[in-house]
Formats: C-alpha cells, structure tokens, sequence
C-alpha cells in the first residue's frame, strides 16, 4: 500500500560522523514479493573497543534476534563489534527455524569480520511469523555487505530498516570533552506497535565517547524511562523492541569507568537529548498521526502513579479520536483519569489544554470556553494537562491522534 | 450525527410481563437543543417487598448517580420502589451541582411515591461534566411520568436510555419454580466507552422471583465476572457504569433466603442467560462495529492470568483493525500474548480461528494455508481461540472489531 506522509515528516538531520563506525546497506529481496526494491539490509562494523548497552521489549514473545541480543549482552561482557539488521521480516515466532536463521548469520559476520560472535548484535522488523526458508538467507548476503564498509550513510541505513515509516528519522549531537570533540549519532524506525514500558522498536545511537560498559547500561536504562518507554502510539507493545548505543571510544577521550566521573553528567544529557527527540520522531511518524501531543500528570502520590494515569489518557481510543477531530472533549479525560483506579481527588482535579483551564476542584469551569478549548485541539500540536489533587509527583508522555489512515495502514500491512 | 444500524441488530424481543413493576417514559428535552425528539427519561415503580442487588463501575471518576446507588444500597438494605434514569447528560464530574441534581431527583420521587429515598436508584448517560443549569430539572419531571406509570413498554423503556446505540436491546427468559411462572425481563444501553473490570455502562434487570438482598447481591457478583465483564468494546471505563437485579417476589414462590436453597441453580441460570444475551448485545451494537469475536484463551496458569491475556487481544487495535480488514493476521495475536507479560510457554503456543488451527509448538502450522484463515476473518461472528501451554486455566471475553465509523462517531459525538 502507499503511505502518505506524516505532516511531521522532516528533512533527514546532518548527523556527525563517530570515529570508529563503519556502515554499509544492501538490497537482500525482503520486499521483491511486494515488487519493491530497497534496501532492507545494514551491517555496522565498530572498532576494536567498543562497548555497548541495550535494553529490550519485555514481551513473552519476543523475537529470536531479541533473545539473542540479551544474552550477548551477557556473555559478550558488554563489547561490541557488528550489527546486522533487517527489515520485512521480525524473526519473531518463528520457532527453531528463527534460531537457526541467527546462528548462521553470526556465524556468517563472526568469520567475515573476524570477531567473536558474543560481540555480535541482531535485529529483523517486519512481519510476525514467517519463518524464512533459507536460514542462511542474510548471513550469505553479510560478505558482500561486509566489502562496501565505509563511513556510514546514516540516512541510506535508516531507510534500509524502516517498514511502515514514513519519514527516515534520526537525531545528534556533538559536545567537547577534555578538548574531544565527542559525537553522538541515533537513527530509529517505528510506527505502529509503540507503547510504552520498555525500548521501543529499533533505534540505535551511536558515538565515539569512550565509556565503560556497566556505566553505560545503567545510563541507558535511566533515561530509558523518560524517552523511549514515555510515548505511544497504539498501547501495542512489539515483539521486536531494541535500543541499543555503540560506544567506541576513538573521540580521543580518556574512558568514563565510574558513574561519579563528572563527565558524565555532559554526556548523559548528550544521550538523553538524541533519545528524546528519536522517541518525538517516532510518535509524530506514528501510522496516521495527525497530531503530537503531550500529556502531562501533576498531583499523583508517586512518578509510577502519574505515568499510569498519562498512559490512560495517552492511550484511550475515545480522547485519540476526540485529538483526531479537534473536539475538545474533556469529559473523556476525566473518564480516562477515573479508569486507572489510581488515588486520586476528585474534588480537586484540574485539567488545562495547553494554557486554557477547562476545569478545576472536580467540575467544568464557571467561564468554560468551548471556543478556546477547540482552539486548542485544533493545532497540529498541544499540551494535556491534569492535576489529580493526591500528591506532589509528575509524568509526562506523549502521543498522537487516532485516524482513518491508522485503520487503513493495518487493515492492509500485510497485503 | 445519524448513525448506521450495526449489522447485528435485531428487532426487540418479547419481553415477559413481571409482576410488581410498573413504568413510564417521556421527553424531557434533553436532545432538544440537537433538535431532536425523543423519550429521555424513564421512572420505574416496585411494589412493597422488592430487593435488589447492583454492580457499578470501580472507576475513580464515577458519576454522582452511581455514587448514590452505592450508598443507597446499604443504607436501604437492599430494597427497592423507584428508579429513573435520564439519558443525554451523565451527570459525571459535575460537582457539587451533581449532588444537587440527585437529591432534588430524589425529594421527588419519594415526595410523589411516598417511598424513602434510600429506597431510589437513579441512573445518568451522555455527555460527561455538563452540569445541568435547573438541579431539579429531572425531579421537576417525576409527577408527569408517576401520572403514567402501568405495565412496562420494555421497549420504549429501553429507547429511552439509549444514547450511541443503534438499536434496542433486551432479553429475557422465564422458569417454574414450585409451580409458580418466573420471569426475568432485562435491558441495557451501552455502545462506546465499554471495557470489562465492572458492570458495564446501564443494564437493568426485573424479576418477580422472590430472593433476598444478600443472596441476589452475591449471585449478580459471580454471574457479572462472567457476562458484563467479560466484554469490550474498546477499553475505554464509562464514569457510569451501572447493572442492577430488582426481584419483587410477586410470582407467588416463596422467598429464597440462602445460597443453599436448591431452587437458586434454576434462577441464577436464568439470571446468567439474560446477562450473558445482554452483554454480546451490547458488543454487537459495538461503535462501528461490524464483527463480533469470541476469544477464548486456554493452558493459563489461572482464570485470571487467562483473562488478561484474553484483554489483551480483544482489546489490541491492531487486531481489531486487523479483524475489520478480514485480515487474519494471527502474528498479532502473539504481539498481544506477549505484551501481556503473563506466564506462558512460547514454545507450546498454539492459536485456532475456528477450527482452522495456524500456530502450533510455537510456529506457524507447516500447512498454514492463508485462504483458510482469511476465510474465517472474513466471517460476521467467529472466535479466536489461543492454548498458551503453561497451565490448565481458560477465560473467554467478547469483542467487536474497530473500524472508521468508530472513529467518525467519537469525533463528531459531542455536535
């Protein structure tokens, strides 16, 4: 089927290059069924030194590449090497045969590139549940991948994992350490299937910064919380969700091996920033948004209980097709807010959109405005926030609207 | 907005007549203002000696009707004279101005009936956090409608509650008990907003069998579990969610007053028959709805981690948009399974459509024959049944598919 366009979609990022990354992309036949050609394939090659962190769907389903990625991260001690990724095809639920397509494509990157393969990482999007019927269907395409290595087109490898993305999507930035210019690079693709409470779909970073692997997981898995695992698109959680951060270590930067080293504070913001604004990237691709919105609790007992009550709200099909036809229909985020059986005050609730209070103390405002409430949920972007009167904790997550094309684009994913 | 007849619908049922209850309709005006007219609010009168037993929403937002069943159920121990309920405003999130509007509703009822007011149930449907202008704008009504009261139109009774359906629904049933004619007469209202964890959105159902508070109480508990909440239509919790049983003990048996008495078997059959018809009514009348679905989940570790999982598929939207494109896209059942984060057992999944069997021992059938599966998705009705291999539990809950008319009518149903 044909896509159109997100209205957020953006001109792909000047990303910097990261010392030690080498890329290249190829055009496997995922798509040539559909009578597509694209590329659908990328190896990365990192340098000697490179470590690595990465966190996972925690879906009993997950796929093959996904289990073997955790135990890599496990056995492999944290360093990294390859990583191979495809598109049109998740390798999830597929049995004995998903495992034997992954050992022979690390095998396959292991001998071609001379690592071990604890040092090599996978991942597949695309269809649940076809297995495919040479296991060794990517890993006799990794040589000839593995001889176009160069310095990474990081748009080309974007488009080569996108499946229902509309729009490549990537995001850096750069910061000086100890007189290093140190660089960060992170490409992502996803559209449906987003929900949050654990990484979502495939997004990679990228960077030279020299830091240990522990110091990095823990890192990532902080910010995590506030980025990735803070938007939603549908509450479908994938089977395939991978995020992952390549550190090399070639900026010229003497290694971060403690989490009191100060320089770390730079470089997590660094992180944190690419993070953000690739998770934004996913929910403003979102299979037909039309609208980006933010949801913003105040007043819950704890961090846990507000991110529950912004999920509700975030995640309702009523206030997602209220957002799609600009109805201002604030009694559905009561209903939402009501629904997460959190402690709440109902006698205090608060809601405003964007600057616009529509209600306080539990009731709809005296001066209501219904034009300036509508005003609101006209733009292509706003802001929902609610005080629910029990506490003094916040969250914050963000979506997008509910539209035709979203029933359009999953009624014919696989046609 | 004029909404298309759900393919389901089918003309009223003939109710049986129960003795014990009286009922009129009328207009009140509440559509008015969308130029409509139509009956909008109904008053139901119970003969001395009527219990009644009710399940509500859990929802933190609940109405302030709902609020006040709750507490007229203990404090009137389980009797019942009167029940109005309005449609067109729910009276949710209205504040202190809800109260208001409930105890003028009240003063009128019991002043007109000479009943007491802890002996009243009241009900409110449509819009949520519109406060009414007039508190007494409904108990100013009661007198006309008590000139009325006489045997039950069912049907008008249950036109008069309706808000998003598209058709009226009701069932019912009647038994011999020690030789005395029971009957059961039950109605619902209730399209969107739907999600199973409670009795959902206003079901009412009357009975002249004779059985005590305590017992009725108990009974509705277990037969809800298995009927109003094992249903959903898209998640959503309503503020208003109301099931009642009003037993008048007019059919001449004499009481039931344990859960020993063996006469109970025949009644709460009766009862879970006209709750269960009750509940796929409300599915089938589903906003948009096209297809009804029965998923059945077995091999759960309980009936509760079976009943997640069931939840989770039957609320995905991507398998609901996938079940309106006739698109049997069973890789998105395991999406859901998984995302559940209940026990299971991936290599011994298994999952039927009908009895067309696509996945087992983890994989897709090596027969899988997509013209098969398709053809059952391509069904008006039909069940997607899942074995999760890790125990001996099973649920079953009902589900529509989520197609552009949902979409179309929860954009444009506040205009």
């Amino acid at each position: 089927m044909n896509l159109t366009q997100s209205p957020f979609a953006t001109p792909f990022p000047n990303l910097p290059d990261v010392k030690g990354v080498r890329c290249a992309t190829g055009s496997r036949g995922f798509y040539a069924k559909r009578g597509v050609t694209r590329d659908d394939v990328f190896l990365f090659a990192f340098d000697e030194g490179t470590t690595c962190a990465g966190v996972y769907t925690i879906s009993r389903t997950a796929s093959a590449d996904v289990l073997w990625c955790r135990e890599a991260l496990q056995t492999g001690g944290g360093t990294a090497r390859a990583l191979v990724a495809n598109s049109g095809n998740s390798n999830a639920f597929t049995g004995p045969k998903g495992r034997e397509k992954n050992e022979a494509t690390l095998k396959a990157m292991s001998g071609t590139l001379g690592v071990e393969t604890s040092q090599c990482y996978l991942a597949a999007t695309g269809v649940i549940g076809e297995p495919l019927a040479d296991p060794n269907y990517v890993g006799a395409f990794v040589p000839e991948l593995a001889a176009k290595l160069g310095p990474p087109d990081w748009e080309a490898a974007t488009r080569a994992f996108m499946t229902t993305d509309t729009f490549a999507k990537g995001a850096g930035t750069s910061l000086d350490i100890d007189g290093h210019r140190v660089n960060f690079a992170g490409i992502v693709k996803g559209s449906g299937m987003i929900a949050p409470n654990m990484a979502t779909m495939l997004a990679y970073i990228f960077t030279d910064a020299a830091i240990a692997h522990d110091v990095l997981q823990e890192l990532l898995q902080e910010i995590t919380g506030e980025t990735f695992n803070a938007i939603t698109v549908d509450g479908d959680t994938s089977t395939s969700d991978t995020l992952m951060v390549f550190a090399t270590g070639k900026s010229g930067m003497t290694p971060i091996t403690s989490r009191d080293d100060p320089r770390l504070d730079s470089i997590a913001m660094a992180l944190h920033s690419v993070c953000l604004e690739l998770a934004h990237l996913v929910v403003k691709d979102g299979e037909g948004a039309q609208k980006f919105v933010t949801v913003q609790v105040d007043g819950a007992i704890s961090y846990v209980s507000a991110r529950i009550i912004a999920c509700e709200i975030a995640n309702s099909p009523l206030i997602k097709t209220a957002m799609a036809a600009g109805d201002a229909n604030w009694g559905r985020i009561v209903m939402a807010i009501g629904k997460s059986l959190e402690p709440i005050n109902p006698d205090a609730l608060a809601i405003w959109f964007d600057d616009v209070q529509v209600a306080k103390d539990g009731a709809r405002m005296p001066d209501y405005s219904e034009e300036a409430a509508s005003a609101v949920f006209a733009q292509p972007e706003f802001t929902v926030r609610v005080d629910v009167g029990a506490g003094e904790d916040s969250a914050t997550v963000w979506t997008c609207d509910l539209t035709h094309a979203y029933i359009d684009i999953n009624g014919a994913y696989r046609t």
